[in-house]
């Protein structure tokens, strides 16, 4: 047997182990009843070892170092580029490091739930900051393994090939542009008030809308389902995805967002390469291209002014029982709706327009946090400085909306948050390539065919998997590397019509 | 660390392992769209070799061999001889048997499906053939690792300690009086007939019904879940055990008595000694074992006249939305509708009574197709004349009702067949027991009280997990082994009322 047909079965193994993974994670958060997560917790755990025993094996490391003699095929040796990056990320920790960073997030995760409850930054700093002295060793030993500076390191893990000196340029003409362009939207807004839809929409009938959302964007029910979890996700594997909503009874805005959210999300898992999806090279690019395809759908197609034409008379069908001419159900009261804008403290609750700031502010703390520039015991206040630049608010005393809401840090997600806002101008990028390439698409989404818009993704960016560089999917789609003037000029039409 | 330790980290990692194939399975009973198949079939493959693999390691082996030198506890030495069992059962087939079995039966269950439909035998028989070949070779290779005769050999897998032997005692006190019983009692029912109670039971209200009375009976729901399957079942995790039903709108009996039943099964799993879980001693007894608890909850408890005052009322409100004197409603009428018996072609439609005809008909062609006094091409033949004799009922051409009915021999599952009725048997010496040691049992159960009943389950059934015999395990809890008359006498105050 060939080393390449050994690496074939051994990464077909993990894949099968990993699809087990996935179903049980799922299971926990949607189905799961509360005394069963101890043992979950073990079997899970269990499970993880087992499944980095499998990458880290000595006989992989030899089989791809031998490999390259073979006569590969271009998408063989893609599919070994992935094994091996799979295998240096495993390997460049030591085992003593990854049990002491699990231990410590999982404490500091659990902590989390009741100091930001309590807006108890003293109780949080001491386990925080053990968290980041373990941070701050993964990311030396990233570095090392991968020869870039410490930040970029962690970055690499979620977004191959992305650089921190990338993003400050990315970054700035967002910081340079957003914080007046939001004063802009916001008078204009003040102008036109939103008409109150009404209180009441039982989650049945949510959830009846949502499933027929999903049904038009192009999701795939005899490959995936939706069922409730507390924080929406995207979950299972291509064959079979798995996304969650929330309902909140007395609006139907957020969960039906949020569905055809996790609708993007699971979309490029069902059209991710069939005959690679066992192999590493048939994963789902990078963190921020996965964002990509949820915020196109979400942002640049289901908030246009077509997408609610089509829509409008769906939902007053499901929750009125009948078509309707009240101005609070018109297109244009959902689509004011739809597309509101507020300077507010949670990055959760963002809209698009305000979204970037609060994961540049994240960004540029984290960056400093790995590097050492900065300590733990400052985060309340740099945090408080950073909003009072960007928003005019004050999180001063107000631990609980500032840096102690996101669950990210607590469970030692470092290198994560810049790949939000690059889901963002990506998506505007990919939107207009498509609109541009294919001229049909707005008007198809109007009477509710996403076919043309499917088709071209799928073509152009799911059934890529991993087989080139992000710049490389970029570049093919729309024919440059990302660049923030397409997000711009998206959030200058639709807020300001310019 | 010592070699029990050893052990005893092996078999926990096992378990864990096992969790999360626990939770798959269920997952795709229960939740999977039918897109998710073929992949969960490859996953759940290489995780089942995965767990073989580590059942039957060398080292496991040795470990077990040298670890009797060390001082063990009582409970240890269980444990070891149920870990011995294990490696010896996961060790005595050969690995190129095993993937033939497993690839015979795949597909001679799948065609089942199709086959048993279209009524076709002759497409039935070479593959059943093919399957039975593969049992002969297994049969040998248990019988020549455990020293037993071919078929105890097989039942020695789901019934511990069972022999063909005591199954013929057993039995014939069953075949000898049965079938002029089952006479007896058509005739009684004949003159008292069933008024028809209804024919529209929405789905949503039969869950309602089930959940209440699965917390009657004592289910923990921080520690399961109620869901819909096509085929009900009870699978999950002791921990996290997940139970299903299935519902037909046109009358609730049958869910609800499905419910009842698989809330017995759970509450077993849910009983079994917490420190011992992740062990092979912490394990339910034995296939007949689990079977006693479901059928002591629905044959012996819930079809009581007892439990039937406490759930009539319940029923009332919440199919009718209040209380009822319409005598179709009545204790009595609904008694007769949970105890009437009928002449049967199907096992899994048969009431108590008829039930083990149907066991006892299957066993004795089983057990001659493993030890080849008899061939599958004589099946239907043979299949007949016995319905004839036990039920004075042809199956004639009629493949579909007759050998063709059950899922069990196409998926090689041949030994299994016996537990139902030892179940049926142990349940009514365990409630004789259980109601002689705490008298108030009955009592309590027409309040809608089974603290009484199940803390005496717990305490000598369920807590006892594989600490002693089956024998052993009666013994302690009646007095004496399993001997047929309880349950004779049980069906004969029950429905002769003498």
């Amino acid at each position: 047997m060939s080393l390449y047909q050994n690496l074939f079965d051994h990464f077909k193994k993990i894949s099968d182990l990993e699809h087990v993974q996935a179903i049980s994670f799922w299971d926990e958060a949607s189905m799961m009843p509360v005394g069963g997560g101890e043992v979950r917790g073990e079997a899970l755990a269990t499970l993880g070892v087992l499944i980095h025993e499998l990458k880290t094996q000595d006989r992989v490391g030899e089989w791809l170092d031998r490999v390259t003699d073979e006569d590969l095929s271009g998408s063989e040796a893609a599919n070994i580029r992935e094994m091996a990056r799979q295998h240096r990320e495993a390997t460049c920790l030591t085992g003593n490091l990854v049990g002491e960073l699990k231990r410590s997030s999982s404490r500091c995760e659990q902590a989390w739930r009741q100091y930001r409850n309590d807006n108890n930054w003293a109780g949080m700093q001491p386990l925080l900051q053990d968290v980041v002295s373990l941070i701050r060793e993964e990311a030396a030993m990233r570095s090392g393994s991968t020869g870039l500076p410490l930040y970029d390191a962690m970055l690499d893990v979620y977004e191959p090939g992305m650089t921190s000196k990338k993003l400050d340029g990315l970054f700035a003409g967002l910081t340079s542009f957003l914080p007046g362009f939001i004063e802009e939207v916001l008078a204009l807004q003040e102008s036109r008030p939103v008409i109150p839809v009404g209180d009441h929409f039982p989650v049945e009938k949510q959830r009846e809308l949502g499933m027929s959302i999903m049904a038009t964007l192009g999701f795939d029910f005899d490959h995936g389902r939706l069922d409730i979890s507390h924080h929406p996700f995207c979950g299972g594997v291509p064959e079979d995805v798995r996304i969650t909503t929330r309902y909140f009874e007395d609006n139907f805005v957020q969960s039906l967002m949020g569905v055809i959210h996790e609708t993007g999300h699971a979309m490029y898992e069902q059209g991710l390469p069939r005959a690679w999806l066992t192999q590493p090279v048939g994963n789902a690019l990078s963190a921020g291209t996965h964002e990509s395809q949820s915020l196109l759908m979400e942002m640049q197609a289901c908030r246009s002014i077509e997408f609610l034409q089509f829509m409008t008379p769906v939902a007053q069908k499901i929750f009125l029982g009948h078509e309707s001419n009240d101005p609070a159900w018109s297109v244009d009261n959902l689509h004011r709706l739809y597309t509101k804008v507020e300077r507010g403290l949670i990055r959760v609750d963002a809209d698009e327009v305000t979204y970037p700031l609060h994961v540049v502010l994240r960004y540029e703390i984290e960056k400093q946090l790995v590097e050492g520039a900065i300590e733990v015991k400052d985060l309340p206040e740099i945090w408080d400085a950073k909003m009072q630049s960007y928003f005019s608010l004050s999180t001063a005393d107000n631990y609980k909306d500032g840096c102690l809401q996101d669950v990210h840090w607590p469970s030692a997600l470092f290198g994560y948050f810049p790949t939000y806002s690059l889901g963002a101008m990506t998506a505007a990028q990919l939107f207009n390539a498509a609109k541009l390439q294919v001229p049909e698409v707005l008007d198809e989404i109007r009477q509710g065919n996403f076919a043309p818009l499917l088709s071209w993704l799928r073509e152009n960016v799911h059934n890529k998997g991993k087989f080139m560089s992000f710049d490389e999917l970029l570049i093919g789609a729309t024919g440059e590397p990302l660049d923030a003037a397409f997000f711009k000029r998206h959030l200058q039409q639709r807020y300001l019509g310019g």
